[in-house]
């Protein structure tokens, strides 16, 4: 048996029972996450472009395009749901490969289950293991596939999304196999689409190629059993080198959702420790960011290669400015999207904070930690030391964050029914169908 | 400019007036190999399964799915058809590159046409322009790319699709340029799923990726316009080499599709040669097949490598012998769909005679070239040699030829019908629309 088929037979087989208690929780979370940043996506002008074409094409109304208050064929809301989780890069990412696996991953697997009528118990064990294929499948061809030009989320997210939904349509290993080989048939995505709208295209795609592959081989479609060890299929392809020993080490013992880490914070993730910093200074007693009269940043090489940018002046650049971060992390105690709006970026506090910022480079400081030093106008100096910025493996953001971050970015759609929602997510696992759980 | 970018002006701007002569007709005859192939394959039960997840996920009646007696959305329709147009494997084939360049793009093309309400000499001219790009493309990247392992009609087939709908649908230079970069985000397709339902999933997922690609352009979806050239784009992942100077090497002077030949006989192309050789033997006045005692076939040594298959008991299997295709010329003067079914292939006489065949393998014949030898019970002997097998570049199959192909494809289907629509795609070009063309 090939490694492909070895997946296979993990997706399709393994009773949800094998899953370790933690595993359904920290799937939730992932949910949770890609829910959030989908919703707040879903009145963005770019995949209003995606849903005027589904408009002209039509669709039968199966499943939800989360927040659009729109239903569409399944394989369509699944790429319309993969584009806006993914759109604002604000999704999770698995550390060790850097694929942003629920994009692909969740809105296969949720469409599946609003056709098959399927509960939140069995789309968290379905999630819980797609994102495990998924992650295991890049674990083989990381880093080398990532570095020839290949994005990882759209080539290898297909494999997420077709062991979730095939889980949700209760295929046997067999058809699992010819799924993943369907939906290796389809693998597609290059790193010259960063910046573009391509770039959340390639999750959408996923999502849907995903989706289509199981649904196909549920009806007998024939593909190859071997797509990722064939002599013509994936391995030989899109990588220089690959190492499938890694997808199936310890499958089922190590579960790879805990390198899966959730972004606290709406801007660049190598300006995460600072905002950490930033915001642990902000909650000393007495704090006044008024009083401010330096700050100091000890970070690593990258942190200012990417991200030094003093004077932004719209809401991009300054989620690539670690000087806005760490103002607005002072002044207003958040980094979501709402800080890194035009009237923010605009607004003179925070711009005499970021003027007020130095970097200093030392190489020996990791890119998940920093220093911050806070000088105030009394002459006071409040330091901070990070070790593991919030949101890496290391240091998971906390459900409570997490949920500040689904009603931040879900709030201003929502208003209060935010909450609500947010509270049967956190159930999800009692839920006997998903089907109309979203707006 | 990139080279991206010169084909996408190309595709946009060239006047149809600018298009020599004969490339339109070359175009028609593309057009009405494909729509042949495709028509026979419409009640396959492959494509049955395309249909019935169609039906289920439903979509706006748009563009028809040839001769299945249904229209479904664009994107969908142009699944179907390039589904059944590469199906039987017996589509065209761009001989420098092996690119089969109508199955991605005619059906891309003709959906953007019957949403446009496009003539058919517009789609004439947009096939041609799509058949020239996607050729150029491909020239770039041959056989680097294909020999790695990925299956070109796939991976590159999308540019024929997105530059032949994008035509139609008005795109300018610059739209066109991003509906190239939509379209290489979506390159698919590996060699491991040959002999699989995946092999012609390539080819229609490359014609709906191109479509989506022109109609997402045109409604300002954006995406990188260096998707060939760029850095981390297809020329960097796709191929161990590419020579992007060719894509563009006099340009609009010489014309690809003049390398694109079209297949005469429904089985392996290096038996052709051999089929040719018998069926102007069996010409021969007075010629009886049942007084031949000896078959001596002179070959290359690629024939009996993939086609010494002298007792086969499958169609497929009688697609891959040479001796049954010589003894089906010889027989039936034919080599069409209705030479390999089951009753033909376990016919006695046809078993005779693949029984008298010998093969002598000469490595100083070229792949497309042949001398057959007949002996007849009385002793003679009847020679005949092929230089150049019919439907390779240097002797294209005749229009008249290609009429009886089309007819012998789809009268089993359609009846009387079919030879009134043959009638209609030879004036292609005068047909005010090519919507209800086709059944």
């Amino acid at each position: 048996m090939g490694v492909t088929q070895d997946l296979a037979r993990f997706a399709a087989e393994t009773p949800s029972g094998r899953l370790p208690k933690s595993v359904p929780h920290a799937t939730k979370r992932a949910a949770i996450n890609a829910l959030g940043v989908a919703l707040f996506s879903s009145q963005d002008p770019a995949l209003r472009i995606l849903l005027d074409l589904f408009a002209e094409e039509g669709g039968a109304p199966r499943a939800t395009v989360w927040g659009a208050a729109t239903r569409t064929s399944a394989t369509n809301a699944a790429l319309a749901n993969g584009f806006a989780a993914h759109l604002e890069d604000y999704d999770d990412t698995h550390f060790p490969t850097l694929v942003h696996v629920s994009a692909p991953t969740l809105p296969a697997a949720w469409a599946a289950a609003e056709i098959a009528g399927a509960s939140g118990r069995d789309l968290l064990t379905a999630v819980a293991l797609g994102i495990e294929v998924c992650s295991r499948v890049c674990l083989a061809f990381h880093p080398w596939h990532y570095d020839e030009g290949w994005h990882i989320t759209g080539t290898l997210g297909v494999f997420g999304a077709a062991a979730a939904a095939g889980r949700i349509l209760g295929l046997d290993a067999g058809s699992m196999a010819r799924a993943f080989g369907i939906a290796g048939a389809q693998s597609a995505g290059v790193r010259e689409g960063f910046g573009t709208m391509t770039k959340p295209l390639h999750a959408a795609r996923a999502a849907q190629a995903g989706l289509t592959a199981a649904l196909l081989a549920a009806d007998g479609f024939t593909a190859p059993e071997t797509i990722l060890e064939g002599r013509r299929g994936l391995g030989a392809v899109l990588s220089p080198e690959v190492d499938l020993s890694r997808a199936t080490e310890a499958l089922g013992e190590r579960w790879e959702i805990f390198q899966d880490g959730l972004k606290p914070y709406a801007c660049c993730l190598v300006t995460h420790p600072a905002i950490d910093a930033a915001l642990a200074i902000r909650s000393r007693p007495g704090f006044d960011a008024g009083a401010v009269r330096l700050i100091e940043a000890v970070v690593n090489p990258l942190v200012p290669e990417l991200t030094h940018r003093p004077e932004p002046t719209t809401g991009l650049e300054a989620k690539f400015s670690v000087q806005h971060c760490i103002a607005v992390a002072l002044l207003a105690g958040a980094a979501y999207p709402a800080q890194f709006e035009a009237a923010v970026v605009n607004d003179e506090g925070v711009a005499r904070l970021r003027r007020a910022t130095r970097l200093t480079v030392d190489a020996s400081i990791p890119e998940d930690a920093c220093v911050l030093r806070v000088a105030l106008q009394d002459g006071t100096w409040l330091e901070e030391r990070v070790e593991h910025a919030t949101g890496s493996p290391e240091n998971p953001i906390s459900d409570e964050r997490l949920s500040e971050k689904f009603l931040a970015l879900v709030s201003p759609m929502m208003g209060e029914a935010a909450a609500a929602l947010l509270e049967r997510l956190w159930r999800l696992e009692g839920e006997p169908s998903v089907a109309g759980l979203l707006p």
